[in-house]
């Protein structure tokens, strides 16, 4: 008989761990059951106001912690025994030691970007490869770049086809970027990527051509039936990176934050088969319904990857439409 | 008798305008009658999909905001017969204009820190001067930094008392910047301020020489019993103007807004008698408060601006303790 | 018999007009007669300090520069009279106007991509038609990322053939950006194009199809021979725009210009007949040497393009090599 | 009898070294012997273009210097040996442990403001105590804040007295900061210092109470008869810290750079015996003469700070006087 229910931790309360664990709480299907990191500054203590039990990744650290005024409930290993899942969401490089730890406990693992494909031997993208990761020990979500790029030009693989696409990207300079092999293999495509000063997100600029004589409305079809995508217009006055984010402000979105990539769909072009396309990417929020998806495959909650998506979808308030 | 309630419209759908709005609705004591615009773009589309009911502020517009998809509901004077209040929200300058109709519906006005303070004779902090303004005709909100110093260095010089005062302040280019004599007449300060890069709000650094022996502990307790102040500490990694952004985002705040001026406790020092202090002032949200208040003022909703300031922060859930 | 050298004018003193009035002064053909414009502020100052005489663009004009303390020499017109070509750097827009008045005097005119081709007729960029220009009665220097483009991927049209190229461009919100079918009417290229907070310089990132089995070596080749174009490597920790700009300041470049195109040699890439290039381009002064051999075109100074880029890039110091 | 020339190295070949190093060159009284450094990266290989001798400062790096395409004349122990005086300009914190084979070699040693008083037991500005670094073995250039402080506050202590200086100063968040009273004990000073994203220079607000009853021209005649600084004014349009950077450019200066420290002269106000300036510092150059001129005291090249001043002034090129 399947679970009915995961019981869920978040190692690491940084940007993409608290917005995870904000995440889970909201699931019907999932219980947050405690969050750990190494020190006790006003994230930690805005978590525990929200009623998340703190745990102390490092035990060492474990009485500074409680001395910056932090109630801590122990260890990450007491957090362990008492979960099915922990969402690795430590600085990158760090996850091979944690894996170690959680191993040894039995719990299942999901790690980020920032760690290698064969730290797991999988890798997760809810749209692309779900059911690959079921009852899986451990996987990794790809990075919000690699996701963007499997919304998107993967979307366009999968229904329409693609001959070849070429995407530059333009992304934080300490934000992760690897490759998307690990989930699109068999896509023929050449990615540019510069660091630059984006606070706002990352902009990406694909240029795919197509299978078939394609013309935009086939390409806006295709785009409009697929999740966790929503178009945006520069004849709304969405003219720049700060209007889609300003425009999650609009929308009450918590922090800001866009799960959906956005596209601009009057700057799509078709032209003799290839399609020119813009869109936006949140890189602090992007992932974090991958992760409770990944939650999902690994724990065998959710068989499909689609019902999984709309769970999360619903839960978290994530649209096709913003306007 | 007092009105029990008022009828209240917003002119100009912008940074200022989007949240007063917003914050009229969360009154119990007010009704937000419609907004008014010039453009049909994604700020006043997401207006309306809340509900807002939209007018056009120049008539000649009327016809394009439909186009882009708006439903008008008429223009601006058509609004203004149907409220009490129409709080100008409109860029700096086009008060003296937009007064002439006002005034011609005979509907009572608050305009915004970028218009000058002979444009209503009367300026307004809601601690500082709210019984001034019952029942007046028309008000001016001052400018987000003046607004800031009324409420550090004007608490110390209502309460303690204040010698000189010597303010800092750095601001983003294109927000206004006004001198307090508006509303604190009697202050002796300096004021230098810098344009600058200032995206997350702005900065002050003010040193005050106050009046009497007084010790550290004497000005946090007065900063601590005034309304709409925060504090931050260092010691609890607030150690920038981004991370005070970045609680706020925690806070759950809607648009990462901080109604609160939020000053540095662990920072502030105080030696011969001189207090040091450093405070982050929002631009875009601090004076959504104030313009409530002034609703109240000028109509006469409440009589007094404790009273008022209680029911705003409510409303709001402005706070004095952000942890 | 052809003319031995040329009387130069400058309108407009600003980012581009000082640089240019200074290249013009390094050339042995050529004499700048004076330099014209609308205020007398330090840059103006300075100019005079440097011997440069002073006019002013609008008579009106001229009491306030003579007020501010820059001794003018007359007006404009004063200037056109002694000059056989004018050189228009002006704010975008204002050259339709000015052609008026250049054409009534009989001057000869260069105009920058701020204006429309069809203004003069006539696009420029010295290595692709030069002597398309030879002793025209006046033509446009076409903007820095047009520029940038004709160096890079014209030069592989040129050379190898393309059979296709994508181009995607970060640059500043206020620069020009413009087809660069005026000068490369043959080739077939797609541009997208991103407005950002570029302030060193504009990033092109160029995917280029080449006709013929070429590989890197190849394109190297084309590359290194091309004028105005000169590699940089990630190798040498040349790994970001600043970087670029920080070598221009330790080479003593004045103002820390770079005239030349920068590519990187290390990052490019060429596979299946397509070649990866990144590239900077310092939209201050990359079009500044084709001023300059604009000038040489108009008054058939001199008849080969070859030759004219030779005697500026000798005039300036521009190199095809920066280490 | 008194030496007629130094030898000097130059240990650390960044932002600050790379500077001093060719500012030595420029001495007429100094010989710059070698320069050392822990990579063979773009900026060593301009070094050795310009003449250079390159070292190593850490023997284990000679291989991977070389191997870079670097001609390596040694390690940093071969340099000293052949020098009286190596400036260190090493990051902040390495100067004790460099200290120690400084003086294992017996090199008098000068070092940056990262490094801490007590190192040395001396600090420098040689506006301010140069003799009393007379044939030191050491000594420590103080940061770029605290030499601004010296030029201006200093100044006015040491000509029209002060009673109590208040400065708020802005500051890129890596550039080191502390306090100036190594170098002026008994002044009475309040400093307040924000980290900001300033990176053309720091920006100082100054407000200081003087001696006396003193006038703006009083003032202004203390400060223009001191080295080292230099009116600029909003009435030329020099209005902003990157209208400064450009004026630079304008003057020519090598890098930009510019030693002087600029106050706005037409913003000056002095009220009630109270001056309020604000001032420009180019951290990256500000301290480049002050090294110079550290060589000269710990050497005895010369013993008076106003001629050692004098020569280093012209031989660069700095003036109290930009327009």
């Amino acid at each position: 008989m399947p679970k009915s229910s995961a019981r869920v931790g978040v190692n690491g309360f940084g940007v993409i761990g608290k917005r995870v664990a904000e995440a889970i709480t909201k699931q019907k299907d999932m219980k947050l059951v405690g969050v750990s990191d190494v020190v006790g500054d006003y994230r930690v203590k805005l978590g525990q106001n929200k009623g998340f039990e703190i745990y102390a990744s490092i035990p060492d650290k474990l009485p500074d912690m409680k001395k910056s005024g932090v109630e801590v409930a122990g260890t990450l290993e007491d957090l362990l025994r008492k979960i099915d899942v922990i969402i690795d969401c430590t600085p990158a490089g760090l996850g091979a030691k944690n894996k170690v730890l959680y191993d040894k406990v039995g719990v299942k693992s999901i790690f980020q970007g920032g760690e290698k494909h064969d730290l797991t031997g999988s890798s997760f993208v809810a749209q692309c490869n779900f059911e690959e990761n079921l009852n899986r020990p451990a996987t990794r979500v790809v990075s919000c770049n690699t996701t963007g790029i499997c919304r998107t030009v993967g979307t366009l693989f999968n229904t329409i086809g693609v001959k070849k696409a070429r995407v530059v990207l333009f992304r934080r300079g300490t934000d992760p970027w690897e490759s998307h092999k690990a989930v699109l293999p068999k896509l023929n495509i050449t990615t540019m990527a510069a660091k630059g000063p984006f606070n706002l997100g990352h902009l990406h600029f694909a240029m795919v051509q197509l299978k078939g004589e394609v013309e935009k409305k086939d390409v806006l079809k295709a785009l409009r039936s697929a999740p966790r995508l929503a178009p945006v217009r520069n004849s709304d006055g969405v003219d720049s990176m700060n209007a889609v984010a300003e425009m999650m402000r609009d929308l009450g979105r918590p922090r800001a934050d866009m799960w959906e990539v956005a596209y601009w769909e009057d700057i799509l072009d078709v032209t003799d088969g290839e399609a020119s396309l813009v869109y936006q990417v949140h890189n602090e929020s992007v992932v974090v319904p991958e992760n409770v998806d990944a939650v999902r495959a690994l724990t065998g909650l959710e068989t499909e990857g689609r019902r999984s998506i709309s769970k999360t979808n619903e839960a978290l308030g994530i649209s096709s439409k913003f306007l």
